[in-house]
């Protein structure tokens, strides 16, 4: 069956087995005190324009999500995000159980808006509340819309005026950094945000995030926090020889091009076939919304996410694209339509 | 340099490294819901002589101690461990992050004594102090002793006099089934403990612990714990992958029986060089006593742990060896030695 | 100046400092192992018509709600609450900071509806969200307004079949027990909440409240979880001797129907001037609705919070009776409104 | 019965049960935002030399030490106290339970020794460890002992060293300020401690502690911390109006004398009985050792805690002298004895 669920149901990219493999002779230090995870880290510092940032691989989102935010906030201090924000709806309460909780606002597209953060910033007024501290994107965002660099910029001042700190999300940043139009760039992070990572799983590597705090105080204990939180892999180079291999010039951002490159090229399908969708999107995941029947008929050949009821008869589905799709997969699900 | 630091300095044995290639352009369900990652899990089943228990594929050591005492515990109970046990020293208060309190019990050589467990609970007598309600053993223990069938028995007997929960980590467990002597069988945990795991990180693997509970039961909720601490991994087959392989006939056996007759041999070359032991072992791991003079000396060509003064002039270090272990390493230090 | 800031800006009721004197020269065992703490729970127990029931005493609301959610849910499962619920809007995230995420679901006067209850099950469908298993209420709720007992049944009926614990916070409960047309009694907060506490501090005494358990078995390790949290109190007998003084017949029963009369008057009052109410309301808290000019006049001579703005110039402000409110001072209020 | 259990079986001083008395009727704001705790914190402050520090009041001793620890320490920090010290032994890990590991040094009489916590300090070298940060000190110790000015002084200059914070619990602070040879002064813990508190539960109170940040700087955000970790009382007042009376003039210091009076009459007498004392104190605890057979008969008419075996045949006890201690009371013991 032709798989759209997500961008985590297949291996790595051939870059990244064959750099596990070339140097899986290798004896290293461990926890990734090793020259590969120190020459991935350098990459990236060179990458984001920041010479002084402090890199560290993670295993994963949810736990990158949650030890990074209960790294940066006192214990009665909470996180805005997006009503729709992982952090918010699909980490089973990670944020929380690190004692924390999510101030929620609302977002039709993932997206978050400065007047929206100014009235949760305004709604605590004292200490009978929680402190809103940080607040938490996604670029892209759970919905595939992306952040335009004026926004981000106006969202960076918002937390200026009101004492939040600004983490990034940047789970499937390689479909961000290739999108039609976009101009957030990996430095713009770097010089806009307090903490982000670049998303590894979900972009081509079997695991690893890299998390990055352009400010090295913020990064302060950060080594503590990750070997407590249970993100520090012994065998620690997997990480640095696999971002290596993805940071390489050109992979990805030929990965994030060709994502997106199908994405577009389902997205005209569906569009040219009279469907409509949940929200536009420039990014590897899009949400269309189909007669139930159709849903159904396509479910026969297809993986796909139902995202949720979209009136009267339709549903609206989740269809993502990674590295590994291949054309004619698109073309099969286009036909399908017909 | 020649490397006996640890068991977590190398890439995969071949094995887990074939598998991963073989299988990296499948598509499969995400989050461990795949094939590769269900016969891995009913491979353990069998092995365990217990068809009914429930097998978590997990990502390292500290998080998998972490997140399955916090399963297990109610906020008021407390583990109790050996104060040489990793969630006491090494783990960076993992343990003490989800809230529970480690209990420590007096230990020369890495074991528990049922008599010092009965004591820790004697002492803890009412609702002013935390329960203790789980021994937590590791099998090899930190330094490198085994418990015999006899001793984890009367362990087990203590836990049901006292009340308490057995929990077993055996992130080198492959070196304790391979060692001379040894009458505890995997079937013996799965009877004998509550939860137990099977290594992969230092057993071979790229990364990876298989958790077992025998009794479902205490398993309900455990999916939503793995998440909610970090530990589920987006392309979850990577654990099944690397388990099928490792757990395929004869390899976790041969990868054990390499690392022990390896470190057998340093063994009867530093006592053949006159030097005693911290303790005495029969698994991958030995802590020979050395004179400070020559660990500076060995230092200069091999890596190695110096684990603690050892009397006036002497120093105790660690040496393990792994499934990548070379004989001529061996030779290399016992040469090194004289 | 007169006081409508709320109903713990006093000290205690006569019968209860009257109690405080009169035993302060005994010697007792402390941690509530006394008599008077026996007999304030075997009078709470007949009361609710429930013998079996557990009852503890505890130091604040925002204590025992933390400490009562924490202790009856998993780590990974969550508490439901209406968005106004004071767990979520006025208890700086204490549950949070036990692990636990609240979800909520919307009120425009403070109660929880079922269908929203079900709805907010239903949107959380696997191990990658919390799991809500118990729902939050509070009688009165923080905006005044009460469930009827129907009302009730058909949350406790919602939770059976969701598979949620019911508890139920009773700050205000003497208000609640005596506003009119409540047939809401303690024997049915016994019958159909798995938790729910007896408000002393609001209802005057100096501080404390009543939790009770109806069925044994939730309440089991509870004294260890209330010595954990911080809520055992050394001479633990002080709150069995104001409990016993509230509780004896007809205190509590007075002060609820004391509050409430001085607040209806208020009430019809207001009604009478012109003025409406952004709820209805029986007990002792209202929340009238005044322009601007007059919240600004009334202020210097009258104390009470402003709610928020309700609409152009005008702005909602929340007035509450006490105990120790005169009529006199109601009278006042309403002269200065005229 | 006469019970020298504890200093916590009796109710108020006669000058904090006039004060509340006294005060009852009035109207004030909520949560210690009245004239009574400014009042009561002005005096500490005076009293401590030390104009800029910030004052607490909360509610008891272990979740003044709970929230303080946790207010201090960075998610992975840990504190590190005697093992004796009360946060290890009897507060159901309280400190745990909000994430902080008790890194535990040994004591023979209750008190810490410098080169102890410099050996802890030591023994965690990197981030695989918790990094040890506060010291927690009790004055006097949990075994009646005192820490003299100049080992106050020394434990001072090894948490400068060690980078250590400094708490020290004043639980029984009444007793320890007025001791024999006493020369530690609050203005010296002001000057010495991080932060510290000033007992009231156990030194005339009802209830409450005063807890003082000498720099202001580690106060903040401490409002937040109290309220969220349930130690904000609704009727704050309370507590000031308590400390008022307690600190008035001549009232903490003849509470303390008294009960040294007392202690040192029965110390004086058991030792002339001819037995011998766990440790020697000079504070209202004091832990004899006795004949099995008369602990058993003196338990027939009087309360005290058995302490521990005590040699063979023999039992150290735990008896306490409170502000309500009669000298009747100790002379009923000392003929008990004979």
């Amino acid at each position: 069956m032709i798989s759209f669920r997500c961008d985590y149901e297949d291996g790595a990219c051939p870059e990244v087995m064959e750099a596990l493999l070339r140097t899986n002779g290798e004896t290293t230090p461990g926890y990734g005190e090793d020259a590969h995870s120190a020459a991935a880290a350098a990459r990236i510092r060179q990458w984001a324009d920041c010479p002084e940032a402090e890199v560290f691989f993670t295993l994963g989102g949810t736990p990158t999500n949650a030890m990074t935010i209960a790294h940066l906030l006192r214990p009665y201090e909470a996180a805005i995000a997006a009503e729709t924000g992982h952090i918010n709806t699909h980490e089973t309460g990670a944020v929380e159980a690190t004692g924390h909780k999510v101030v929620t606002v609302p977002s039709a597209d993932g997206k978050v808006l400065p007047e929206d953060v100014r009235a949760a910033c305004a709604a605590h007024t004292d200490h009978h509340m929680v402190r809103p501290a940080l607040l938490y994107l996604s670029q892209p965002t759970e919905l595939g819309t992306l952040y335009s660099l004026e926004e981000l910029a106006a969202l960076r001042r918002v937390c200026d005026e009101e004492g939040l700190l600004l983490y990034c999300d940047g789970a499937r940043l390689a479909s961000a950094l290739a999108a039609r139009g976009n101009d957030v760039q990996v430095s713009d992070l770097a010089r806009l945000c307090d903490a982000f990572y670049i998303g590894g799983t979900k972009c081509g590597a079997l695991f690893g995030e890299a998390l990055v705090f352009p400010k090295p105080a913020l990064a302060q204990g950060f080594a503590y926090a990750r070997k407590q939180r249970g993100g520090l892999l012994a065998k620690g180079r997997m990480l640095g020889v696999q971002f290596e291999a993805l940071l390489a010039p050109g992979v990805y951002e030929r990965i994030g091009a060709h994502e997106n490159a199908l994405a577009d090229r389902l997205r005209q399908g569906i569009a040219a076939a009279g469907y409509g969708f949940v929200c536009q999107t420039r990014t590897n995941q899009l949400f269309p919304v189909f007669p139930d029947a159709l849903v159904e008929r396509l479910e026969a050949d297809f993986g796909f996410h139902r995202w949720g009821a979209a009136g009267e008869g339709r549903t609206a589905v989740r269809l993502v694209t990674s590295w590994s799709t291949q054309a004619a997969d698109v073309e099969a699900f286009l036909r399908a339509l017909a």
